[in-house]
């Protein structure tokens, strides 16, 4: 056993943590409407892990010797546990799939390196013995970037990164740290933090998912509007190739030809193994609020945000649940915590009055940070297209529970599945003159798939990440599923919502990669020169295939 | 002839248009104290271009035929003139090669286009003919990235993209605008000025460069602060390569494996030729203004710079010169014009009064845009960041005039080299930790080239494109050459230049591109894997070597 630690084998985040309704009297009801799912059914029980058939290693103890040679003792692991555990990322269909016991192809080897040279000799080793290679970082994932091919007849090692975690260094007046590629968030940010910093990368895995991760997938977090996702946040780079270790120096801006840095960011293991980074970092804001406003319709919601993006106003969130998000959010408030239920009943009945109808009201969250000037500022500004809009704010109260629930969402994905539903999440970006068109594209394909497969289905949506020309548009969607073949279902699902994304000029993905996941629409959303370029960098860097075959382009 | 317009086939600009130094009175001191040069010589006569001998065209009647077949007759030309103005861009080496004439390859044939199935019928040709295709916008680049490689041998066609210049459509609720990628700044401003939108990207070169050339080169403009540079202005890209048009649609942001718009953005024609760009637009913003300011020196310059960008603040503009271009700045003044010489003589015993240094003042804009309480606002935060460092507001004459001027920079450069003076720039970026030191080094390496050569040289320098960690910088060098071999000179004088920036943490360009005057420290910049993943690309796409062989890799 090393000292890193892993999510459950078989769901979402650390053991003995979970998510628990009975405080929240209207998550019950709430759930009954949405999918027809009584929560009150006796949750299946997990099998325990003696009980998990996992394939042979194929790993040859020579083999073994020398990977243990490079890493030390204890460092290359092949127990079924340490196998199982990376194996896959955490998406529905991985979390079906290991309670299904489904595991065709497993890693042969677990290694934990402690340090790039480590890494170095992992990487000519693979390609000596012609081995496969995959980077594993937190291990939240939901694109199956992390699963070894099926067909896959060389010895598969997973690489964790977890026991590279060190802040090397901070160029203070450069608002620059150098860090190991396998920290996790809260590691990061509490290494920076010591000293008044932070990164502000908040992405929804940000528990469990690491700085590696983040940028092999080109990762997003809650406040990017102003800390930028993680190809801007992410400056200069070593990554260990086949023919070399790659130093992508930190440079604000260069003009050296096509970008060798974003070409690593989503990359997904495929150009190599992200050793370090050297990220911007900011001194902790003075003030930091999260606002929250509450807008007529969904109509009127997104003109609110993309008048935002527009004027001179530079929130660090902007972001806009629909309808039934809002609903689903007031659904899973403790009766105690939050907008006291008295005083939103309170605030419903004016709303009434005025005419609001409440099934379409939108829960919008609006963050601001620096100093108690620029912040009372940014709120004035925000304020004005607000209220243009019709829209009121209901304070900080909201803010202040989003900000303390908002990584808690996955937790409750294995309890419905616990309970016979599935669910998980599909995200897109589109033109401001888009989103609209799209969002109702994206319902009535989810529910165009709920009809065909004959189940109750929800899918529900927020907006976030607002750039100059467009947002992002982040689906939730579940349905109770028939037990006898979920996967078929989640996918007859999914495919419709990933080709509605298309079709309505949306990308695959804002900020979950590829991976296998969404590599059926790569063609589709880059065209097929654009999937030739990828190609073409992936056989320069690594001819042999050693690195994480599969991903991005799966029809190799 | 065609409707397109061309600089001087010898010089910057427009016929009839040159730099004058009569109604500058502090213009002759000044050159005669910084290079020891007598602007009154009369200066070299420029050849009449029937004195040029040009190397014959190597096309054949039939390949003529074919391509006149694709483009129409008069859009597929042979003659000398045409293919001089097509052979080089506009750096020192290239007015400094056009005026001794040397002229060793020079493109067979000028191809003019009308659209883009125009262009997909020239690469197919140049493909099947194993021709070599170099595309051309407004003929401004300073990098090399436009000549013929002397050795080449097979048939070299200039795809001029001058009549591609059309604003396609303005999505504009999403402030994005579609271009034809031949459109020159200010055809393109205007287009876009018509209906009430900038794109805000005003590079030093904008009155003759192209879209499709500030995407092939990465360019930046002066009001990147605000506007992005076009790396992030540009969100979605037509491209025609052998292997078929790629299609990159405008998406804010997305998450498909490495970026293949990030590798198109600075590929200079070797991934294709661009047809079309998508760009983000901006409303004409209600208020502009420049506002000049005056520092003690050039150390606490550099240290406000940095303070402002780890501000509030988000000006469009900041740039400050150092002493010897403030110097410079303000021997280019008109004796009328821009802050009266009596207010200027007043503020400068002022500042004396005070223990400042004339010598080392320091000369600095910083720009501002938005709606008026915003733009008095933002002035509001920067003025406290500038006074905290001591230095004191001119107001908006400086900047009203720096904005007048800005463009006429290059003229200077031919009216030197007629009186024996060679100059050019050369600029860089790194962490902002990192700028000063570089500062010193490139002016004593500038210093020591000069020595070497034994001729009186200058070098002066601007910050500009501040970013959250780090910014450029920009050195403008001068020196009188011994008319011999200035070339020589030029190297030796350029080369200790870029190796400084590459020692002391910089990158070899920040908006200048690699072509084949950067090319030589490519590897030093970003490492040796990094070269062979572009080089990867370039195979991958262009396995013939048909498109614009010799650029950012010089070494193939």
């Amino acid at each position: 056993m090393t000292d890193v630690a892993h999510m459950k084998w078989w769901g979402w985040g650390v053991e003995g943590v979970g998510f628990h309704h009975e405080d929240k009297p209207a998550f019950a009801p709430f759930v009954r409407k949405a999918v027809g799912l009584d929560v009150s059914t006796p949750p299946a029980p997990v099998d325990d892990f003696s009980s998990v058939e996992v394939p042979a290693s194929r790993l040859s103890d020579d083999a073994h010797t020398a990977l243990t040679a490079i890493v030390g003792a204890g460092y290359a692991l092949t127990d079924d546990l340490e196998r199982v555990v990376h194996t896959y990322g955490k998406s529905i269909r991985d979390l079906l799939r290991l309670r299904a016991h489904l595991l065709p192809r497993v890693p042969d080897v677990v290694l934990y390196p402690a340090d790039e040279a480590q890494v170095e000799l992992i990487v000519s080793w693979a390609v000596e013995n012609d081995a496969v290679l995959i980077p594993f970082g937190g291990g939240s994932n939901i694109s199956g970037s992390l699963e070894p091919p099926v067909a896959e007849e060389r010895v598969i090692a997973s690489i964790d990164m977890g026991r590279l975690r060190k802040l090397i260094e901070i160029d203070e007046y450069s608002g620059l740290a150098t860090f190991q590629a396998g920290v996790l968030g809260p590691d990061l940010e509490e290494q920076l933090g010591a000293r008044g910093w932070t990164m502000g990368h908040y992405p929804d895995s940000f528990t469990h998912s690491s700085l590696g991760g983040w940028i092999a997938t080109r990762s997003s977090g809650m406040q990017s509007d102003k800390y930028g996702d993680i190809a801007e946040i992410t400056k200069g780079l070593r990554v260990v190739q086949p023919g070399g270790t790659l130093v992508i120096r930190p440079i604000p801006n260069a003009s050296t030809g096509p970008s060798v840095r974003e070409a690593i960011l989503g990359s997904e293991g495929r150009l190599g193994i992200i050793t370090e980074a050297t990220v911007q970092v900011h001194r902790l804001p003075e003030r930091r609020e999260v606002i929250g406003y509450l807008f007529k319709d969904w109509e009127s919601a997104l003109v609110a945000m993309h008048d935002i993006s527009t004027s001179d106003a530079a929130p660090s969130i902007t972001r806009v649940s629909d309808a039934r998000e809002t609903g689903f959010s007031f659904a899973t408030r403790k009766a105690s915590t939050g907008i006291s239920s008295k005083v939103t009943a309170g605030l419903m009945t004016v709303l009434e009055k005025r005419g609001w109808d409440l099934d379409e009201i939108c829960l919008s969250f609006i963050g601001y940070e620096g100093s108690p000037s620029h912040v009372a500022r940014q709120k004035s500004m925000v304020g004005s297209v607000i209220r243009k809009h019709g829209a009121v704010t209901v304070g900080k109260g909201p803010g202040a529970l989003y900000d303390q629930k908002k990584f808690d969402t996955p937790y409750l994905r294995d309890f419905l599945l616990d309970r016979g539903a599935a669910a998980d999440v599909s995200e897109t970006a589109a033109p401001w003159s888009k989103l609209l068109p799209l969002y109702r594209n994206v319902r009535a394909a989810a529910d165009g798939a709920y009809a065909q497969l004959g189940t109750e289905g929800w899918i529900m949506c927020h907006l976030s990440h607002s750039a100059h020309s467009g947002a992002c548009l982040y689906f939730t969607f579940a349905f109770v599923h028939d037990g006898v073949d979920p996967i078929a279902q989640y996918d007859v699902v999914k495919s419709a919502i990933q080709s509605a994304f298309i079709e309505s000029g949306g990308t695959l993905s804002h900020h979950h990669a590829v991976g296998t996941e969404h590599a059926p629409w790569l063609e589709a959303d880059i065209s097929a020169p654009g999937v030739g370029l990828i190609q073409g960098m992936f056989d320069a860097i690594d001819p042999g295939k050693n690195l994480n075959p599969g991903k991005i382009i799966s029809s190799e």
